[in-house]
């Protein structure tokens, strides 16, 4: 099993932005206990901040990967593009968020992406990712 | 481990009930595959029809059960006392549901009670409980 | 044939309440007068304030009635829980309003549980009740 | 009794028109057989695509029939003339659709006649027409 | 100087209709009384309950009078036709209405017309003719 | 017969003030005018840019004039306060507006004030005083 | 003078839920609190979680009671059903609330049931209670 | 004890003012009631149809009073300036409406002030008034 | 191939009717031009103000054209009906505007008849005719 | 004459991404037909997922090319900077969409780019490009 | 140079009203430090809790200043009165407050007058003020 | 000191782009008028179309300049991603704009970035830039 987990704007700043509110870890160190908890899983990790690099991202895993785990990040709220790739592709996606986004701003509560996604996992920091890949490894 | 999963209205149907949405398990099938998967957790199952009825379990999870998870029903998108009665206990509620709320009506796209929880988990069919439970068991 | 008319909240205060807006006969009236006009058609009755207690009443009646006639009273504006319970069940359920919904406040002119019923009636008084039986009976 | 059966814009294409919505029966076939089932009843027809026409019906119809069984089609939702029409006559209106409005695109979820209606009856395909007329001929 | 009323919709009942609200003139009286009172003026009258043929009339007064004094009733509030018709003629057009369309339902707190029109009066019965006529004699 | 017109804030700068949209005259020359026309009326003016003091005479014109004309300018969109003295009062109050309040910016469009008096009056540039003057002369 | 204080959902939690907000006081020791205060009243207590049993108890203190005083927390801002029983019933119904609603969530700042009440009194914490009764205790 | 009791625009006509809605107790007859009923307290009055001398004497009844009763008429729902004093000044402010805003128009169901005040007391009468006292003298 | 063009309301006035806005051609130069490009297809022309009458010209097109070229004016924004007319045809309608409506008053940027139409062409002045009379000439 | 062709995010899978919705032609396929129906004309073609590439890319346009066919894919409804883009050069931009936007989700019924367009064509699916194109070699 | 600086409601607070918002300034102080930094410069300063008394400033204001510098507190959100007098007068007019507005509650999102301003500085403290004050002495 | 100017989308533009909106002077131009005026500032200049690289951007300000001025352009409107990385870093940010965005289209007067900036300069033309620099440099 292959999946690619792609991270969007401003999660490269994973540990160092708002801990309080994502966290400590880097990114780098969540995808590491992710491979390391499900070692028989090839995990490959994308980051970009520019949509349509992500757009492009999802499009080339499409038929490379078992599945995709997504955070978008702030092109959740706001990126139609976003949706069309995923509508687009055949793999499955699932939408990742590290905070509670019906805890936070209004803007927030509202997701393009979800509604054409596999499923969507938030609230839970690192543990979002992981619950995200549990999924595929483990689907019933 | 404790932990409660509550399925609130109409999901007592789980198996008989729009199987293309819903699965075609029920919910007893789906919480006996969850403690079979988990056997060092105590999982106990509850479900009504009445919202009150969920406020009460809630209000009465709290300092019996190390973790609730809440699949709310159509009282997601309508209920201020179910999301008072998760802000009032101590207990971590994790908000799940089994189809993707954000591909169906508009109606389903808020939740109440989702930005009071500690997370939320939706789409996943069965697995969604499953994910839950595995949240409060692996957490890091 | 076997119908079930289903009230909601306050409607057993029928004859009591409003007589202006909900006119002077009871809800036992009502149905009796119904059950006298149909005489071939077992007509049972059941009332309850409670949401739960209705989407349980509504999923007991699947297989067990040809039909359903439901005034869900305030429920009707705000229960997803109700319309989740009729689009689960294969029994066709009625809607019926004693009143002109239409005419009264703006927040009586949503029916969330309209769009999943077979057909809708509203503004007759007690006829309303009587022209969903008459449907069932003699529909072409 | 004397009853009018009103049909607005395209109502003249029923039994062609997306017979899946709006059933296979024409409108000539429909009104003859509430006419068979009426016999003691003189039920007139009268159909027009031009909303004025409709208005004028409605004004014509005052003091000359019992009551008046309207389907406005597409102007139900836009007609303020309409609405101001049968306000204006002491005639009853009862307003019919054939299909469920509420189950369809969600400008057809408001009536601008309703309000002023006798009341309304929806969904029920051919058997609206026919319930209307029920209601004049056995109202209590 | 030769002016043209138009009056729209349900407006050939006045006098019979809803006289609270309407006034107990006919419409022909209120523009015999605007007659007698501006016996320099040409005044004619048309009536229709047809949105084009009211647009028509608009577009038949370019050019042939001096000025129009427009009640377009309930397409008042829904008709861009007749706006569009109003803005493409040169021959100003005051909006008249008879009740104060404010204190009324919200949707006629809208005018489609009244930002192309020459100005607005409304809510004085019978005299907002009066005024639009005197408007066009005695103008500044 | 005795009338008081009341002129908001900026009016006081009539004549200097967007000459476009407002007109040359000063609102004395305006006055003036009308007082010439109607030489049997007695006409008093009052200005002021202060919500309150315009609440003020209008209550206190109550008993002392037949009728006001009230050009709220700006607190016409804003002021409950100004509506409630209109609606406190007996004596009749005729909104007026110089421009089309229709056609210019959309928080022009609404009137919180038009609802409680006994008409409006809006277009005519300095003619729109005029006619309300002349409504309370005239009135049939 | 017999009074009924009902408490709604979660309300039974006073004193443990949310100090900072509701209080440290248990909702037996506020009405504990009000007799002593007014020990010439007879004053009820009765608390529901349930939505249904909230409306049959309002419907049961009709004729019963001289005043209801009445906190339906999370039902506040969604039942109509509840709205509708307090209309159908002679008996006054105050709405009280502990928290100041007007200053926390926005879904808080509707009130479905205050228009059809007696009055609303909020923010006083404890002390809403005893000025409710204090009303019917002591009103003009 | 010192409490200032502030009236906003048009209260200075209670009495006169629309009776039915605003009872027939001119504004010094209730506060004279309130004074008779406290006569441990100090109790000052002061009457303003001027926003912004509302806003000053909420100014200046800081460090002067122990309490200020408001009940801000018409500005209670566009007063910016009004909330911004309150939230500016330590001493507390009650908000008091002498009718059931909530069963009015629309605009009067929100308050901009109520959110920084320390509760509200509406529906009463005059007794609102003396119920505000009532909290200051008598709370907990 | 045979085609039928229909104009609506107020479109008989092009080339006279805000040139700036709808260019300096008649209706019958444009249809005359498209005549003369593609002179092997029959195109007829069908004009009126009266959307019950364009309702009707869109029904009688149904097997007696190859494609319908629609500028429906004003009641594009307005008319569910002439919605239901194009969707209960089977003859392809494609929609076109003179002018480029997204760039005029926001109540014109709804198309009701736009989604049950082939296609939609706007902004081209006349030669939004003659690229709707391409397509069908030359689809693919 | 020399023209670009713009394409935005997801059209480089055109042929392979829900054909049922964006046909079986590759872009490459569909620029290939137009240049063949137009060889006196040098079309080139430009695709991007990027936003801000597209926006390069009409600025770069500007005095190189007689005109833009643009499809912005889901850019359409989210880009103020595209609009601004266009609207900031002088070469003409012509809007496509191969499918009918205003048939899909709510949110693609919005064009923020379409008002600074020369104009729109949408839905005739690889017909939309070559129409645009038409326009620029064969306008009046 | 002269310059006008006016303050609206609340602003006489300055230095004590919730310093974390405003800061520990007076407004003296705020414009003694602006009137040192600029001593070319001759700086008048104007403060009235009252909107008309503002909108007076803001007319004298016109020809006797080379500039107006406002914070209108409150009024900036809800004060057509405002806006209109800025539009009336040549004098450029520059909007300025002490407190992010945007980070603030969402009724502070909106600024009535900032439109028709020569522009806006917010978010700055007191160096709001002498930003403003800079433009107008070192303009470009 | 040392201070980061970022432009966004279409900045690059400046001085060709719709001058009377933007001015006549190259971003380049500004940026040098801005240095010479302040000498003592490292001022550099960034400028990006792309969303993400303006991401990328602010994120490396951090720490490596003493503050950043941000025009966003029309990524001021649309982006969470932007305003994700600006409340990221802890360098200071000040949005700025050229042109007075409340008195344009609509979509112009809200920012998304704006709550989360130091503060807000619009209206000034190329002034805003230099007012921007000149809070840093002169701050108190």
């Amino acid at each position: 099993m292959k999946l690619l987990i792609i991270n969007g704007p401003n999660l490269n700043l994973l540990g160092r932005r708002e801990p309080s509110v994502y966290g400590s870890e880097s990114a780098e160190a969540i995808v590491g206990a992710v491979r390391a908890r499900y070692p028989q899983v090839e995990i490959e990790y994308y980051q970009s901040n520019v949509e349509g690099e992500l757009v492009g991202a999802i499009q080339s895993a499409d038929g490379r990967y078992d599945g995709v785990v997504l955070n978008a990040g702030g092109y959740t709220h706001t990126s139609v593009a976003l949706r069309d790739a995923i509508a687009a592709v055949s793999v499955e996606v699932v939408e990742v968020h590290i905070s509670n986004v019906l805890s936070r701003e209004e803007f927030r509560h509202t997701s393009l992406i979800g509604g054409v996604c596999r499923g969507s996992i938030a609230g839970f920091g690192a543990d979002s990712y992981r619950l995200a890949v549990d999924f595929f490894v483990n689907r019933q």
